[in-house]
């Protein structure tokens, strides 16, 4: 289910690259008439380690992405070209606008989902960063009845509740369980609401924060959340955090999450 | 339940240090009358990749096999001499004629379950590579009633069905649970018939794919299917791909999936 | 929920090197108006290896502590500035008075919690270490009815009974779920009672041990033995320790657990 | 509970030593008044190797144990000083006799269980080396009414039968759950029969070989099939091996097993 989006600005010698490049075949870029803008390489070099990261948890295999919103200019966010995270350099992040289209693309392949970036961006001015996986222990939850739910401080911004995406609901046709268009992004974008997480039935789960160290954080123990929340199912009845005390729990968690964030940041630089 | 083919060319002075090799004892070979062909070196190292990597991935351990179809002549395949996958190298890689037997064995060993290989090739002119293991999370689903089925989209090609071997349907005796016959292969092959996987019970499974790529994608795959499917049924009822969303699926996989074959080989490259 | 203690000894240059610091918001600090102690190296070297070990170990991640009874002044103990316990290194133990106060705090940031550490010092004289962590499998017991019991002899500490801290019935007003003052880190105390661990409802657990060697092998095994309770229970009804059995076997353990101490110190050593 | 045998041969110099060593406290020595035999390198060499593969593979922790009997004489059997097995070197190995007696302790720590080594030696012939552990998966198996049983051909050795130990029944007096002592030993290796691996209830279990490729093999598969047993019966009823698939398939086992042991030996080499 490849998607091209023709330039019209034929003239521009960027683009006109861009169309040899799509020439060959699987290559799926979209470039937007608009000047590149360097971001904070502080800023790119955090979305490596985030890229990094994701996968040394267990949170991303060879597919999943993460995105930040750009720094100069909000409408903008940045994202890697199309391929494993583990192996995203600064060399690879790409610049978005905020209806997915490549600026830059220099003939890199795009992210088929990056819809599911642009527009929660979007509708959630206060999200500065999103996290898609397929993170292995939160699937069955959402191809089951059973909510994911708080079961201890860490995971506390479970307490905003995690609705489940189902496609089907989105579009009448059966799909290839992509978010691969606007039209399915902006359905997403709706189930998620104003909530932290959203499965995505038959496919992963959708992670938004204010920060990269805040979205790193939330993907991760929502994977952990989840192994623990099934383990505790099969105890007996589960007694989960209430909402005041997930409300007060989360505060002080993004008061500290920094610990972890260096503590990883520092395991993936000596591996990577 | 060694077997050991004894040549009629007894001229033939391979076939006869064959013959030394095999005197003492356990060392099993079947040689074919046939000149070997030199397969592409590219693809050689890609096998080699494939073992290293079905190895990293869990999919096997000490034992299991993966072969691919000869590039200069399809009635021929290519396997490692019988040895742990994670140590082959390209030293080790043999030629089989379509019967199963080594053309140039040298005296190596080879894998009492080759015609694993050899029938599937015959049968599934389509299929390129094939792939044999113990796949822990998969055992399970061999020996209960449960069938394994696409939980997401990664393992979209579980759609198309997953049937079981039982040995004692194909052989009237008790057998030591091996394919280790051309007819006990076939009868694994008309199993199969057109499907993608197929369970062996109280054994492993058979995965088979267009390419080496294609394969050990499908092999790791169906192993997290396994994992998270037994998960989710201890959640409830599960909701699993459709067969239309799994055939769309399918698809676009197969288009993306060359992300994580990139990222497995660099992997296997660095540790092996 | 940040608690800061001003100083009143205001002509003290480290006092008021610690509000300068304590200034610039998030840093927590609590400096207590008397002379440090030099600790025994070996001590501090064994707790920062304690540190790795739990880490390495699975018992925590980026969050959770251990501190040790300071060999000089039993009233003291010593505990690592807030940060993940993996990146630990002896500059960064710091020492506390007998109400958790930073006794030459330098600017360092303190964890939160560390009223865990000096409320248990303050009823349990016989204790020497304690652990603090968000244990992973032992999260499920203390959501849960069910008990955490000695499966087998390695965990036969456990036998002293395993009491849950339920936080509500603590404070009358929902919390953030931390034990983040004295009265808090009293009332776990009063739970603890004898007991070797103590469970937290939505949080984690407690240990504490005659020493480092003891605490860090009771924390370990307690983690194992939620492990393995869960699974047991899975299979039927499970054949516990008797508290006889469970006595002798404890005596045995503090006997050998150095086998294990030295072999965690090894490997730590050789990874941080 | 520690046991101390005091030599009667108090001229013996050796046993002199012996003496002076086990003065300072927990150190437990027990010397024979016998001339030590010098074993094969190889052999010191290979149990060297299969404590470490047993570490590495999951079977052992900080605890258990691996023996072989000596090539030299039948009587005796090689086993590491108290210590955890994967730090043992060749100079960690002791010598033992029939009777579980050190030869040549020199100060050197023993294992207080090293009784069960020696009272299998003596009621099976045919068995050369002994495995005990705690292998995880292997203890729930203990403790509840569920037989572990083959449920695939890797782990056909089962199908011999997988008695379980209760030393309840073995001793009137509550234990330390510990096989410390002949007697003990003797009721073990009574419960173990004819078997290739008995269970021992809160504790572990013992595995034994007719070499030391094979009791690594065996204990390494039992952890295995434990594993995925547990998963199965999850799933619903399991189909297992029949008596007659198992002794067949564990022939086949026992030919192809150094496969196995050849990839575990050079991963070993590479890490210890």
């Amino acid at each position: 289910m490849l998607r091209r989006r023709l330039l019209t600005a034929a003239m521009d010698p960027v683009a006109l690259g861009v169309l040899a490049a799509t020439a060959s075949g699987l290559i799926e870029t979209a470039a937007a008439a608009v000047a590149p803008l360097a971001a904070d390489p502080a800023l790119v070099d955090d979305l490596v380690s985030a890229n990094h990261i994701l996968y040394d948890q267990g949170v991303v295999d060879g597919f999943g992405h993460v995105s930040v919103r750009h720094d100069k200019d909000a409408s903008r966010f940045l994202l890697a070209r199309s391929m494993a995270p583990a192996l995203v350099t600064a060399d690879d992040i790409m610049e978005f606008d905020r209806d997915g289209n490549a600026i830059d693309p220099r003939g890199r392949a795009v992210y088929l989902e990056r819809f599911i970036h642009s527009e929660i961006y979007k509708t959630r001015p206060e999200v500065k960063a999103v996290v898609h996986s397929h993170s292995p222990a939160v699937i069955p939850f959402g191809v089951t009845a059973v909510p994911l739910m708080p079961i201890y401080h860490m995971s506390a911004f479970l307490g905003a509740g995690v609705p489940v995406f189902e496609i089907r609901a989105a579009t009448p046709a059966p799909t290839d369980m992509l978010v691969s268009s606007a039209e399915l992004g902006a359905a997403l974008a709706r189930t998620l609401g104003g909530a932290n997480v959203a499965l995505m039935r038959g496919h992963g789960d959708v992670v938004v924060g204010q920060s990269l160290t805040q979205v790193v954080f939330r993907a991760v123990y929502t994977e952990i959340n989840a192994r623990l929340e099934a383990e505790a199912l099969r105890l007996g009845d589960v007694n989960f955090l209430s909402g005041e005390e997930a409300a007060k729990a989360s505060k002080v968690d993004d008061a500290i999450m920094g610990r972890a964030w260096e503590l990883w940041k520092q395991q993936a630089r000596a591996k990577h």
